[in-house]
């Protein structure tokens, strides 16, 4: 089974493949899509979603896992975070794929054990879980591995709980 | 010139089609599109997806006129506002059409000439301006024909101001 999660975000995209097997996960893809901040923004959009569209086609993942955003927080980047979520449900559905979505605490909680866990901590939890030599740059990537950890290890009720119908 | 004004949003997006000729404007189509909140998220974006891009082939406008929203408020509802307006953007611009907005302030400024103006007070205007027999229901319609009148209304100046390159 094969898991693509995606941290959305407009300017830097991160994602990441996942595997599970007899003998573990294995990351099969990891990286980022970027759009150009002097492009239009609706330029930008079209762009992260032609670029989505052809990872998925190419990956075949069965499902894409896309963290799930709250804004309490910083509401300067909520609008292009938010735009960037829409777009990377959208395409994944759209190619077909079952769809998930896990917040960052519920990543975290999976992925170290810990919900409160700094980036680092997830990284490195990433790097032995995906059985990787180094941290994934940029850490988007990282993020993006860690949501298609949290998904391919959630029980069987919790995945049933995070997959859209 | 046509111009369709889209006023985002995911349950309910209004539009609306405004021409302007010598005799003035005048709305020549106005209206929602619905998704279903009991469908699942990504199903209700690509739904959206679908329906704006055959409301822009079949009213063929030329320029897309989206509301420019900023998060300051409601944050519960942000999200799918955001995701609605990356949605409107996107697909205009795939659809080979012009791409402006404006914020809520400018366009009852333009409207009304009062940026602080009532929702009642912009309707009003719009019934006036568009010559139309009466407010076109659900308001989200007459927010959008709102939209289109001003950017056809706005001096060249705004209006390129406006637009994305």
């Amino acid at each position: 089974m094969f898991v693509l999660g995606i941290d959305p975000g407009l300017s830097r995209c991160g994602y990441g493949c996942v595997s599970k097997g007899p003998d573990g996960f294995r990351a099969t893809a990891a990286g980022v899509v970027t759009t150009d901040p002097a492009e239009p923004l609706p330029r930008r959009l079209a762009g992260l979603r032609a670029d989505l569209a052809e990872l998925i086609s190419e990956l075949e993942p069965d499902t894409v896992v896309v963290e799930r955003i709250f804004f309490r927080s910083n509401a300067r980047t909520a609008m292009s975070v938010g735009q960037a979520s829409g777009i990377a449900l959208l395409t994944a559905v759209e190619q077909g794929c079952r769809v998930a979505w896990y917040t960052a605490a519920e990543v975290k909680l999976a992925v170290t054990g810990y919900g409160n866990a700094t980036k680092e901590q997830v990284q490195e939890m990433v790097v032995r879980l995906a059985r990787l030599e180094q941290v994934p740059r940029p850490p988007d990537a990282a993020d993006a591995l860690a949501l298609a950890i949290c998904h391919l290890g959630a029980s069987p009720w919790a995945r049933e709980k995070a997959l859209f119908a």
